[in-house]
């Protein structure tokens, strides 16, 4: 997800370290003290504007959230809404997620969320994709080996990249869905790009993956 | 799929020995030598009225094909084109999938094509669904370590089911397609039922798994 640059945005993630980790790499392995308990952690990565991971961590007050975002301006927004909410089980960061294993620890995260990434739809732009074999490898270290990732997507050319992709690394899918919404039940929360796309009749998938330590 | 009973239809398939296979674990590994050659031998589980297998024989004389199918009426529709075509790379046999490995010999089929199964919707008849763990082991048993098994649906749930089901039992996907139409190329032949369905609207999908044993 890409915004308009806001003036000032760089400076407001700085000024709000209660809530924005400024130096994530120095918190690896000790994000339970950043967050003064020893609750599960889960990630996000990519938060776009923040309405999955800001009603998760109202949802579940014994968990730890983490939202990651490479975009100053997207990450903002989703900065603002904490400053209203000041949930204290949700940290923000701001890095690429190509760099997540300097972040975490292995084995440190309990549950990585990928919803509606970009399917950068090139053959070219391949690598990019947040599905590919090399960003899978970083998950698999960071992950618990109890954990899961949950992907979230309308991108059908994605999410058949991302079967085939987690399937040839040996990850092993617990749970897939091929239309979610009709599944749907009140567990599911809908980010801002499922509630829109979904009304213009996209299908939103779902698939949950094994990490391969775990079989 | 199952059609009114056919008068007749059981002594059909008795007189024309050419073509139906009486005794198929008979002919448990030495399938090469009824077809009168080494060519590779790909089966399709559960043939309907035959268009698709039909079609494949006609296609591709390289390969010999076996079709089978449970129902004595359906098997008969399928008898006779066959009759007509006088195909010589194609056998039909009747009998129950789950005793397919009586039928071939460990490694000795190329491929195995699963083609709009009975999804059989109900929990409590799970296994009798073709891709219920049970069914996969001895499709990994017949299979060729270099073979794949192909499967088209246009059922969500079943579809949905056997990516599990192949995942946790090790299989890899290949290749996968949520939309086949959509995709579609010369190589796709469709069924009489995905036609219908297709038409309707339904969604047709496809998967390629390979077996464990590849990997």
């Amino acid at each position: 997800m890409r915004l308009r640059k806001k003036p000032g945005a760089e400076e407001m993630l700085r000024e709000n370290e209660a809530f924005v980790v400024s130096e994530p790499t120095e918190w690896r392995g000790r994000w339970n003290e950043r967050f003064g308990n020893d609750h599960p952690i889960h990630v996000e990565i990519g938060t776009g504007k923040g309405q999955f991971i800001l009603e998760m961590a109202k949802r579940h007050p014994e968990i730890n959230f983490v939202g990651v975002e490479l975009q100053t301006s997207v990450l903002f927004v989703v900065l603002e809404k904490q400053l209203v909410e000041k949930l204290r089980n949700l940290q923000l960061v701001q890095f690429d997620a190509l760099e997540i294993s300097d972040v975490f620890e292995n084995g440190e995260v309990a549950e990585v969320y990928l919803n509606f990434s970009d399917p950068w739809p090139k053959n070219r732009h391949e690598k990019r994709r947040l599905t590919h074999p090399q960003f899978l490898k970083n998950y698999e270290r960071i992950l618990a080996p109890t954990g899961d990732l949950r992907m979230k997507t309308d991108n059908r050319s994605l999410f058949e990249y991302s079967l085939v992709s987690f399937s040839q690394t040996n990850w092993t899918l617990q749970e897939v869905s091929l239309d979610l919404h009709a599944d749907e039940d009140d567990e599911n929360i809908r980010t801002e790009y499922e509630e829109k796309f979904s009304k213009r009749g996209h299908l939103i998938r779902l698939g949950v993956f094994a990490p391969p330590s775990r079989s």
